[in-house]
């Protein structure tokens, strides 16, 4: 069960969201300011000062250390603006690389990286995705290369899609070594590493650091530069996996259903055809289908959180339900989306109502953390486990 | 969360279910054995025996006396056979019909008539449907009379779709009266009661005591036969609603995970174009879709569940839960079971397979405690209610 | 574009099942009258005499013989009624029996059988489905065998879902030779051949002769029974499958047509929650979608029909738009069969209504002759074609 | 049927965008090269020299002239850019413009405003829409208005989405006279009329001119800008509706079978899990879903474009088949796009790609031109019609 000081921390994450960061969402989507570290820093300061910063984050880093169960009320609050999980600095790849770093950095590592990451002084990315021939959906097909050099390691390889890598002070890169695919902490002002450009992708409000293309070129690293063990790299990031595709859940539900209230709002107030528009049937309907999906979304959400603090984050239980969940999720938010920017007429694919934003914002969450079209293969392979 | 007994005891259904009752279902779906109440009592005996019987019971009637959330899981145990939760007398209508005795009976009626239905000892109807122009989804338009006359009330109207009415031993008939809706029961040896046919529904199997056409003409009862208060009947069916919806529910998405497996087996069994079929990628797809959807169902059912035992089962919420609930559970377990079917191809339509029946038992699922049209429209009211 | 006379023979169609069919369609699914021989015999005998029999037979055999672009109109008439292509001796397996004795009989067989199908005179089956490991949706995997004997060949194996065997006069057995795969005609007297029973399908009310269990055992032909060519058995299927696909698509499009005006003829007369239901929303939108799926499943037909007119049957065009065709018009008749139930509200389960025995008698259509996930996998193959 | 001069144009037009267009299209959407009228009217002159220029405007205005079915080729060929129909000079609005001025002006305005604008020397608008609580999706809530003033009309009112008028050479604006809604044709150099702004639509690319908010203050025209009759302004409105819903199609769909060949060759080139994505049956069943998609929408706009052509853009049945496709065609183009999104992987969101633009692009065609939800409700409407 969500605990009551959760509870609270959600209302008081609802009311911060509403009064400090609507506001500078729609100076961003219909103004065009800027979404920049200097902005993102501002909002965090705000943040903290309301006493929602760091939901995800260790307690002894700043952070208010909830369990998964928590999250779920939290970060569904903080979700409900585009720029809300962001301030609370449990956006992603951030949320992704505190877990995983919680996880598996030795101390030296937690204190140089995690510290500042969990405050929110710096920003980070993790390197695994590889244009074609390299690992897209299939982690298997890596081909990013680390070899062992006197003191260290040379990593070698292209990367792309590497979300946040454009202002980043650390990128967490998956090189394959002799001994498996390892993780590798690269500060960005190694000269060995280069971000290459922002790759022209359908969300940019709420992706700070862009979608990015990467080049490891004869990348020196030290030994300290090793997350964890080497050879571990697919281990943790599978301890990475759930937790991530779960707070993108979260957060995105959360924006479906500022959508669904911006719709209720929007056809209680016009008319059409001799009456509110809240009273024909279709989109009634729609609102009704809307409340639908944000429900079942919401419960599979709990059921998948609790799972994963029963049975831990890597475990074949939380494996499962996380892929069920972000598949679900990550389509019905799609679909609310979809029928709020539809309930507003022609206004609806104008920025100026914001769900046309949200719904462009939204399309690549069926794809990242695992196309549904993967997790419904492995869905399917767990399904028949018992009749091989 | 459930408790740990209500675990063992789903697992002592499912273990009940299928040594017990799968070889009856069986008999009845493939070879037409009729499923008449000597068999119900038989199986009920054996439901006993195996100490699953009554799951939604009162103690003090010899039933397991669960709470909602408990519930769930023994319900969806039983639900994996057709007659399953006749089985185990937690089957519409004497399910809800327990439920609402215990609520509004008084002790005379307890012992009268909640006592035998607990027991399994009679079956019971409730007479609120009628032919147009009466009240079908709308009950605003109950016709169905009951008149004060000397001792008792006289009851004139026309009833359908009355389930379970063959057979029964009384009948919990809705009527209007100067004060409002009012609930009698009417014993249906009364001779002011006819059961005129059943009607020819699709369901059958799962349905003893079919759907009737019923009529009272001048049917005199005495004053006690008045369940609670004259005046009261509307806020009895509310009562009522939640629950029974949700026992619904609970049974079906059990029939929809036999399915699943039904179907994981036959496609691991069978080869086609050079593969067994469930290697190919459509086939797995759905059991994908299939999975998904019974993972919403179940978790939208478990969280309905915490909100009656919280608040509830007349409460807004727990009524808003349960058109929720009820609206996406029929759907995906219809579109599960039709998926079971196309995956069995051409003998996915014969009934030796099984699910050829069970998707035709479905089907009124959808319609009856609620059509998704009605939940849909009384959903999008309560979601458009803060902007009036 | 259809000729005129078509036009016309289409308009004297629907009025013949309008008053000669339907009450006998009630008399079968409300009453129970059965539907045998007789009774076809019948019904075709008052089709003759509306000069409405025959519409896909050669002239020259009594038939109309209409080009399919004209067919597809006068079939969507005929299949207002379940019972109508029977009446007019335009159902399957008849139909593309019909159609492949025309092409590959000689002139003895067409005199011996295709005459004799063609008036109505006597049904047929084709045995080509066999149970496990045989051929299912993959004619590849064919496992019944036609071994050489003196003056003919023994026929050995076992098929099921054989349609309309029981009381056929005769069988179009596909059976593997040293030279491919080869069609037999088997007079059901034979003694090698034994229909084993009818198995337990969801449609019966069109499916007159059942889906069968067939044994062929030592069974002896002659030389002559072989149809057509030893070895071309899967050609002459290819020519056959189109043209009997398109023809389902056809009538079960008349049977959507007719559950689409029971359904809005209902609502037109039914009040709930102080309106018509007719006008709420939700069931508007439920009529909508059912004429926007005929109208696209017309559509479709249309152009198929004039694809098959123009290249012939078995081109590859003619294969692909069937496919499609197929494809989409089994699914969306089921989807108009469903909303027309689930727009009968309660009475839509019960069979007096007409719709519910419609959606079950539509069930086997999305999978006999190709279920939706073969064709969907037939059709990618095909689009990805240029790429390879 | 097709004409043969129409598919040859059509193989024309194809390989007119595939060598000239879609180099500049790749410019616009990837660098950002801006679509402006520059940009356009070079477009226009080459498409003049290629002999594929205006094929839908009169042969007196030097266009093309072909019937509606023959449109239907040349315009899908020509949408398989998103700038094509405008290099072609058949985009909205200027598309329905061009048809209404031909069915409406007198001489004089035929040489002043249709010449021009069929030759593509000028673009031009249409003011219909307004804001809430104006006219949206109804135009009888149309409050603009035209007061009698000697020799002419002075025009008051606030419309906004209007399509193109930004660098519009004329505004065709709806008002309200005495005698009823009336056209007025109003050069945009008048001073009572202002382009307040462009809206932040999301589709950009393919609106030159974008959808801008316009204001009529005093606007003084004289009685020769009146378009055809005072009075009739709705009636015209009609005679353009048909066929401008149904252009719209048929480019829209030119786009989704664009989409389709990128995706198809996407992933014929691609490989995960051990195999080219081409061959998993997930992405198979999107190519033979978006297959069918394509299929049906072609064949609903061949049966409307004959249906207009032989009873008459205005009439019921061409009003009733335009409805029923253009919903259709809007939401099948909308899958097709979403899906080779999917099919592209996390490439599929970046705009390099293109599909990610197309889906942007699309979005606002299911609520032009009347949204899916207020067309299935006069499809309903006219379903019912027999039944009241």
């Amino acid at each position: 069960m969500v605990s009551t000081s959760a509870l609270e921390l959600a209302a008081r994450t609802r009311r911060f969201i509403s009064e400090q960061i609507l506001p500078v969402e729609r100076e961003i989507v219909v103004d065009g300011r800027p979404m920049d570290d200097a902005l993102r820093l501002e909002l965090q300061k705000a943040a903290k000062e309301a006493g929602v910063f760091g939901p995800l984050s260790p307690v002894e880093h700043g952070g208010l250390g909830l369990d998964t169960r928590d999250q779920a009320v939290v970060l569904e609050a903080a979700g409900t603006s585009l720029i809300g999980p962001l301030a609370l600095n449990c956006w992603a790849p951030d949320d992704g690389n505190i877990h995983l770093l919680a996880h598996a950095a030795n101390a030296e590592q937690a204190r140089r990286y995690l510290a500042p990451l969990a405050s929110g002084e710096v920003r980070s990315a993790i390197a695994m995705t590889e244009p074609a021939p390299g690992a897209g959906a299939d982690p298997g097909m890596l081909r990013t290369t680390a070899e062992e050099a006197p003191g260290g390691w040379v990593i070698n390889g292209a990367k792309h899609l590497t979300t946040g890598a454009d202002g980043a002070a650390f990128v967490i890169c998956v090189a394959r070594t002799d001994d498996g695919p390892t993780m590798f902490l690269v500060d960005t002002d190694n000269p060995g590493m280069r971000v290459l450009r922002r790759m022209p992708t359908l969300d940019h409000t709420s992706a700070p650091g862009g979608h990015c293309e990467v080049a490891f070129s004869g990348c020196f690293v030290p030994d300290s530069a090793v997350l964890g063990e080497v050879g571990l790299g697919m281990e943790y990031a599978q301890v990475r996996l759930a937790p991530s595709r779960l707070s993108f859940c979260m957060s995105w539900l959360g924006l479906a259903t500022r959508a669904q209230e911006l719709a209720a709002r929007h056809i209680s107030r016009r008319e059409a055809f001799g009456a509110r528009i809240a009273e024909h049937g279709l989109a009634q309907g729609h609102l009704a289908d809307n409340e639908i999906d944000i429900e079942a979304s919401r419960a599979l959400i709990a059921r998948c959180a609790e799972v994963i603090d029963a049975e831990g984050p890597a475990s074949s239980a939380a494996r499962h339900h996380a892929s069920v969940t972000k598949t679900f999720v990550s389509e019905a938010v799609w679909r609310v989306l979809d029928r709020a920017v539809q309930l507003h007429g022609g206004l609806g694919v104008c920025e100026d109502h914001l769900v046309a934003r949200f719904l462009v914002e939204a399309r690549a969450f069926r794809i990242y953390e695992g196309p549904s079209e993967v997790l419904r293969w492995s869905i399917a392979r767990r399904v028949l486990r018992p009749y091989r």
